[in-house]
């Protein structure tokens, strides 16, 4: 039997508080008996929701913030008034304290992430983080890594968001040696940016046995699931997401225009509703869920923040998942070696790249 | 009436050749009478499908070209083995020489736009071209660039992509003063790229008379056709691009498989099929045509290499619309007037910006 995992949970967080956060917590908990939580927010807003699961609430904590971090709170806001005492910042807390194994948030990212890099601290030898989403393609689900905390990273850095994707992936997906690709563009004139050109010679010299590195992918080939891990820099990756969904967003608005056109589409419609709400499921963008924040003493999980209570358990899920297959573990040790050896052989291959 | 307009076509580009082109122009021509058209290409290739459309032929020239560039050439082997002699050279050299007012070629786009830059030359005061492309928005259709031509746009050029793309949106949606905005990224920490920020100061300094300038916009907005222009760099466009090209892609396979689930859903998509049918139209990839080449002393038009018949003569109806309206007069204009007055105000703005 896995042994018991402790979850730290931001109960305020989100477009619903304590509904969703209480009642996914709670989806997860029957499907993993072994979770154990820790929820922090308003007592008064919470508590009714904890009373409704009196089994979750016989395995978690409820600690009482009296401050929480507002959805549209900027990072340096939700800093001044949040820090020590929020429920954003006590949940991530209790991960710097080895209270709880893992932090769960749908609070707003930006302050999320200025939490949990003041809180936590980056990795040694990491210098900037990555929120990385799982993204569902035909073939299952990929990870797609930076979504936006890194605008603008290095070939280094993405040799780094490489290895943290692959420690992901092998932690998520189980697959041993998981096939990692560089998002670059498919216009042959212009090969892309040096920075990826450069990442792509580094990944190749270094030779990480744990990553099978399989070169560069064009954005139309995310969704094929053609490799487990897309490394991008953050703002590429922020705009490939939010067009991603946008895209699945405006598909749904043509598919209802079409089929409320006229009786024949309108019958053919309740026909195949059962089809069509699979559909919607699976190309609902709430449930690109659970963006993890890499490159920390600790992993912090950034629930989207309009997500149901599926959505959220979902997430809590991933966190669990994440803590038994020891990915802190795994990224200190890839992210460790790579810096090591990076003393000889990486710094060299940088230095004659950028001549 | 509006006055004739000559079109230069690479009759041997794209997947098909001049099966589609001639075919395509063919279309443009019945719904366009004044339309006059020059084909490049092997004769006795071109020449059995001239024949099929006599109408078309008769106010068509017919040159022979004895080489093809082919979809796999890199844009160097394509000029080398290209220049002078190949269809797709000629035909961007015919709006060179005024003899025809604008060229179309489903041909490989690093070829099409090497070539286009090598024959007709940037304009004065632009460093480098830009690709756009329209986009099918809830709203309507909206004009993206840079699609790829210019990897890591600084401001300025950005600025230029702005100006050009009012230009070409006040030529093809007949809008006095078109809303602009430029793509960046909704994580508040970070604000997205300094060149994109320092890109919005320059237009607002400026104003420009001709474009309305209201601010970012993010990925997820630029399907619901908030802005008639979305600028960004070549990068991080050909990403946008391709991502919703691929989200278009997989959700189709989803509707196809969840609809040959059951003899029920199976039953709603017959029912339901004129819906489907249009839907299919509507988030077709091959429909997002007519990429066009701005900021060169001429206008060449890239229509998608798979096209049909139907997407090669919507490329050639909006080369026709953005001759009739003048766009290379305007986009001269609007240039001329941004560096004249850049020789005071904005370069310093710049300066400012980078301190």
């Amino acid at each position: 039997m896995p042994h018991s995992v402790t979850i730290s949970i931001d109960a305020m967080g989100g477009d619903h508080g304590p509904e969703v956060t209480v009642a996914g917590a709670d989806l997860a908990y029957r499907e993993s008996p072994d979770l154990r939580f820790q929820f922090f927010g308003e007592e008064p807003v919470m508590r009714p929701w904890l009373d409704r699961h009196p089994a979750l609430s016989s395995v978690s904590a409820a600690i009482h913030c009296d401050v929480t971090v507002q959805m549209h709170d900027k990072p340096s806001q939700a800093l001044r008034r949040g820090r020590w005492r929020s429920s954003m910042w006590r949940a991530i807390e209790a991960v710097k304290k080895e209270e709880a194994a893992v932090a769960v948030s749908a609070g707003n990212t930006g302050a999320l992430m200025a939490m949990a890099r003041f809180c936590l601290r980056p990795l040694a030898d990491m210098d900037r983080p990555a929120i990385a989403g799982l993204w569902p393609t035909l073939a299952g689900e990929s990870i797609v890594l930076d979504l936006g905390a890194t605008v603008g990273a290095d070939a280094r850095q993405l040799v780094d968001f490489a290895l943290m994707g692959g420690a992901m992936a092998r932690a998520l997906f189980q697959k041993p040696r998981p096939k990692v690709g560089l998002l670059n563009i498919g216009v042959e004139e212009v090969k892309g940016l040096e920075e990826v050109r450069e990442a792509g010679r580094l990944l190749r010299e270094i030779d990480n046995p744990h990553i099978d590195y399989v070169g560069f992918i064009e954005g139309n080939d995310v969704g094929k699931g053609l490799v487990d891990v897309v490394v991008t820099e953050g703002f590429s990756g922020n705009i490939a997401l939010k067009m991603a969904e946008g895209t699945a967003r405006q598909i749904s608005v043509y598919l209802r225009e079409e089929m409320s056109r006229n009786w024949r589409a309108r019958l053919g419609y309740l026909l195949a509703r059962p089809a069509f709400t699979r559909l919607r499921r699976k190309i609902d963008p709430n449930r690109i869920n659970g963006g993890v924040f890499l490159g920390l003493n600790g992993i912090v999980i950034k629930s989207h923040g309009g997500a149901d209570a599926l959505g959220f358990a979902a997430a809590i899920r991933n966190a669990a998942a994440m803590v038994r297959n020891g990915l802190l573990d795994k990224i200190r040790q890839d992210i460790g070696a790579l810096h090591q050896a990076g003393r000889t052989l990486p710094i060299a291959a940088t230095a004659a790249g950028a001549l």
